[in-house]
């Protein structure tokens, strides 16, 4: 057999349509990603690949070496992620597993044997959506979690990573690093959807990565007084709303202040929520990424100064939270240099944009490959992909892994 | 039988707690408020009460006067609402209706008998907190909405009101006005925690209501372009949550301005909400109040122009939706004075929070007694009514009922 990433992706383009917010969500564990999830076994299964999910949730679809299960050294290992964000593209994490799974059938069309054994891997919670923590998979398996900490994490209904986990078949006391499957890989490369316009820019269909932005997320909780929004005179309020308000506006400014830096506040929610109510507290998450992260938490510092500030003169207090930090990742030098021999058109492009190969990069070599994205768009069901610039990432992937897989 | 208003009261303590807001949250037709209509249809069985429901959802528990249904006129009306603003206290709305149930018990207990017929009324969707319109039973009965605009109203889960009254019960055709019904009533009168301190400054129980402020919600759509929060450089971004902030900041400056306005953002959503992604829109809700209508109007225009103003700086646009208002509303003097007869120690207090007694003031002589709130808190956990003050209320509701029933 041999699949067309395009005809990979049409089998699963109405699994997680949002018909509120348009586009796909796919949170991880829930009805959607377990159809990806087990769509993923099933394309693996009609490939003769073995297939087993990890202690942390992650599915590995194993074509062993020619000397069976257990030979050939370490593996090399490509793939991405099925979650998405809220209201996301249909590309972001699926475009890498359709991608992995088409260039196996190239390499199988092409006759290419090793003795190195060749994985693709489907990553859970790459995004963060459903938990707070973006690459949950792939941190607990490099340590970068405490196992602790990511069982009590929480989704929007209140119910913990290990109820959820457990639900889904994880043995959750097991959960954590394993460092023994990182010891049997030799590279991880994901190919991944650009998230900006650089290849639009330069008119090519496939670029190499080089750098990955620092990246965290911090939880700010502003508490007021709740309190009758008809009856409560202005002067009498302490509304923690208005100091979201101006956290807001000084993650704006602030960021706007250092060149390079990109700060958001995307995801807002007032506590209790309701019209008629001065909300008693409001919590929000701050996006922070620079390519020092000295200045990262500079501009982070920078805005708490400026919530402390409006949230005194309120009459509120605010709380800030880390929920999650990674610093600016460069991919092993070695790796893409071997890419860019393979791929010698393909430009180098960094990303702000955070993926399991930049939380792995620590423990192993790991790369990655963008395909084009027109809109240059995403997180937003604006985001896209060709069929044709799809056909040719996989077939540059293909190239990489067929070099990668020489003795 | 005679029950207490705290005793009535704490059967229904548990009912719709809210573990993750603190409170209660007892929505129109969800399952809290299903087992508090039901809770209330077996209370006004248990005293012989004849109980219908009426087109649009208000339940009637009917006392007929000495000749039996039919006869004796017009009737005297009392209660009030039982669903909740999300996460607000327990008495606004179940205390009306609690003390409406004990004034009855004790005018029997007094032998107060008529030719009058008497009803106790539990409103629906009084706070609009599940499909934003405030006083939703009471509009519709007095056609002061449109029967088709509501029936579309959608929830925070998109289902229609159409859907969920009719999976209620209701007749969803049949909505709307119901001049018939209001022409059998000569007077109500609703009994409501006090939602500021009035009552704690004078030093007494209970307070009859003078006016309502005028009232209404509008709903701001902010539409930018959704992208990554990590590869959108902050001059290239068109984010409208950073529009949404200023126009919470424009709605404090704004109503901090005029004396006596309140304007109030307690609600807010931004579209998809994920931490790293920059929204595509952000929908926020204005509460905008004042004794002036033509006051209210230019505190909403004001916010309105400033909206605008920070849109076209970001690149956005807005929208602004009226979603209900009310003017400011005068109660019957003629019934206002006769209540002050009849409890000649109760202050004349006013209001800034709207209830079903002020939509229907336009259809018959309306009246309100308000019961003393020690913590002067509204529309939170923080709402509190000592158990005396409850039983001074019912008593004082029940005065005035005797008095009312007279021929």
């Amino acid at each position: 057999m041999s699949a067309s990433v395009a005809g990979l992706l049409r089998e699963i383009a109405d699994v997680g349509r949002d018909a509120t917010r348009g586009g796909w969500s796919r949170f991880v564990f829930d009805d959607a990603e377990m159809v990806l999830r087990e769509w993923f076994v099933e394309q693996a299964q009609r490939r003769s690949l073995e297939v087993e999910t990890d202690r942390n949730g992650a599915i590995w679809a194993w074509r062993h070496g020619s000397g069976g299960p257990g030979t050939g050294g370490r593996a090399i290992v490509t793939g991405s992620h099925l979650d998405s964000v809220p209201g996301g593209g249909e590309y972001d994490g699926p475009l890498g597993v359709a991608s992995a799974l088409a260039a196996l059938d190239l390499l199988e069309a092409r006759g290419v044997r090793s003795e190195k054994p060749l994985a693709v891997v489907a990553f859970p919670e790459e995004e963060g959506a459903r938990f707070g923590v973006a690459c949950l998979g792939s941190r607990l398996m490099a340590g970068a979690i405490d196992p602790d900490r990511a069982r009590g994490l929480r989704d929007a209904d209140g119910r913990t990573f290990a109820e959820v986990a457990a639900a889904a078949g994880l043995d959750v006391e097991r959960i954590g690093p394993d460092p023994e499957r990182l010891a049997g890989l030799e590279a991880f490369v994901e190919l991944h959807v650009e998230q900006g316009r650089g290849l639009v820019d330069l008119g090519q269909p496939v670029a190499i990565g080089s750098s990955i932005l620092g990246h965290g997320r911090w939880r700010f909780s502003v508490t007021g007084e709740g309190n009758h929004a008809g009856t409560t005179r202005m002067l009498d309020r302490r509304d923690p709303m208005v100091v979201a308000a101006g956290i807001v506006l000084a993650t704006r400014e602030v960021a706007a202040g250092h060149p390079d830096a990109r700060a958001t506040v995307g995801r807002v929610v007032p506590v209790p929520g309701g019209t008629n109510v001065i909300a008693s507290r409001v919590d929000l998450w701050l996006d922070a990424r620079h390519p020092d992260d000295a200045v990262t938490a500079a501009v982070v510092a920078a805005i708490h100064e400026r919530a402390r500030a409006v949230a005194a003169a309120e009459g509120c207090t605010v709380e800030l939270v880390e929920e999650s930090y990674g610093g600016t990742v460069h991919f092993d030098a070695g790796l893409s240099g071997r890419l860019g021999r393979v791929l010698p058109e393909a430009p180098v492009l960094d990303t702000g944009a955070g993926h399991d190969a930049g939380v792995l990069a620590g423990s192993l070599p790991t790369a990655m490959l963008f395909t084009r994205n027109p809109t240059g768009v995403s997180h937003s069901p604006e985001e896209a992909c060709e069929d044709t610039d799809a056909e040719a990432g996989a077939a540059a992937l293909a190239d990489v892994l067929e070099d990668l897989l020489r003795p």
